[in-house]
């Protein structure tokens, strides 16, 4: 929440919507950040999942939906390097395969929450003649250090990503692995300025963080950029680049954050134990994302993710 | 959150749900109660609403349609006499008026966000192959009275309903108003031993607090259930009696409540202004839910409500 293709709907409401003293981060960050009479914050995030846009009932294992519907959420919780506490989940099931439909994706779920420490707390079940959508919304708290939003780039930053990227179409956009883990302990370690989890791709997402910053740029060492083999195979089938899925596949789920270069050597000197680190560029004035590639010559980096307005092409 | 008709699916994962020390209060009441790590502690609800189910493009205007979506989410938390606080919307557009219906419905909700003091913080704008469905969750937070639940009903309590009841679906059930000022009016007045929103119909929904109140029953008396004008109108159209559209139809969004006889007879001498109120009937030990007519006969009460997994009959 939210994804890049709602951004007209989303920042049309932004602008109009009361500012409320209830409200410590509302629309266009991973989670909203809500506070509370007691004087504690509650973060919260929901993303709605659809047959045919997120997943194929005929293709993925139905406790895999689940797995992935709740692990979005999650990935965003991560992206404000928050810890999950509980989740609601509201369906729309099918007709014809209500029952088996709808305890096939909770389990997945459950086992998820499970994994994680998130109590299902509630839901909401029906059954219609569309085809099946998931909602998920998952509340959670920021640490003691508070959450990570996408705003606070600063020239100069590293930018760096968890993980390797591209080709998660092949598999793994079914089973995201949220990285709660890992943006904790990068939490505790270095003071995080911005980050954002990878869900609409690498090119489509650190975008976000630098309009959130005021509208400054990057730019990123082509060769630096973390390929997932599964981003080879794609390339072998599709003609396309690894990079160019890399940088636009999507639904990598990894987390894209910047800190001060003396941070990003602390790093890259020790990196957290059990975490996959690359320092992948810097930011800049801008404007925008560019691309150094193996020449030296920079280019604007336009490669599109996953888009949820835009017409679905072939 | 949650209806009648999904419960055999909701009952199979609530004995299944890990048990929390965050969880306050779970699945099986109008909304979840979370506690923080601060100390307090938030309710969350969430309802999905789909085109043909709740409502139809071609017949509802589109910011009813908001309004409908976002207010059965505020009845929820009037059910608990809870305050809300804040919205997430995630939605899935009919993709050929995607951009129309999505701010023709995000106006609806922020009018009512406006009118009841919520704060819209983010959401998920999805266009799709399917038919509209909006998914909304509300975070809200209890009074210092606490949140009530459903599950308090005493023998010998008194059984009272707001508003009047039957007919909803002549142009009401979209324009739920949420009955959150009389709940906490109601909820500082007397000690409110079990409450809940008439989603279902009260005859679907009194039965969910017999039964978490730990297999009670109840008599009504049919000639104190407040009938609507619109049930009259609908029993003109087709037949049924206004007393079967009173208990049947649903979408009231009234609150149904029982206090102790003393409270019962302080409400009915000194309502809290502004709210009507009608003692409709007496908690007993059962068995179920029936009806004394007229007559002085006393018949099970068998209508059910709209039941969100039955085959959709004519």
């Amino acid at each position: 929440m939210p994804g890049d293709g709602e951004f007209g709907l989303i920042a049309r409401f932004r602008e109009r919507t009361a500012s409320s003293d209830r409200v410590a981060i509302g629309i266009g960050d991973d989670c909203a950040s809500v506070r509370l009479a007691g004087g504690g914050a509650v973060l919260v995030t929901t993303d709605m999942l659809m047959e045919g846009r997120h997943f194929r009932l005929d293709e993925a294992p139905l406790p895999s939906i689940g797995r992935k519907c709740l692990g979005v959420n999650l990935s965003d919780i991560a992206a404000m390097a928050g810890i999950p506490v509980a989740a609601v989940v509201a369906v729309g099931l099918p007709r014809d395969r209500a029952a088996e439909v709808g305890i096939g994706i909770y389990e997945g779920m459950e086992r998820m929450a499970e994994e994680y420490g998130v109590a299902l707390v509630g839901g909401d079940t029906n059954a219609w003649d569309g085809p099946l959508v998931v909602s998920v919304t998952v509340l959670g708290e920021p640490t003691g250090r508070g959450p990570v939003r996408r705003s606070g780039a600063k020239v100069g930053d590293a930018v760096f990503v968890t993980g390797t990227l591209g080709g998660s179409l092949l598999g793994r956009h079914l089973d995201p692995r949220p990285r709660l883990r890992e943006a904790q302990s990068l939490h505790a370690t270095v003071d995080l300025h911005a980050m954002i989890d990878l869900s609409d791709g690498l090119a489509s997402d650190l975008p976000h963080i630098l309009d959130e910053s005021g509208g400054l740029g990057a730019i990123l060492d082509a060769a630096a950029i973390p390929i997932h083999p599964d981003a080879r195979l794609q390339s072998d089938r599709d003609g396309l680049s690894p990079l160019v899925h890399a940088l636009g596949d999507g639904e990598d789920f990894e987390l894209c954050f910047t800190v001060s270069p003396g941070s990003a050597d602390r790093l890259v000197a020790t990196p957290p134990e059990g975490i996959t680190l690359h320092r992948i560029g810097t930011i800049d004035g801008g404007p925008g994302l560019r691309l150094r590639l193996a020449d030296g010559l920079v280019e604007a980096c336009r490669v599109r993710g996953f888009d949820h307005l835009a017409p679905r092409s072939g």
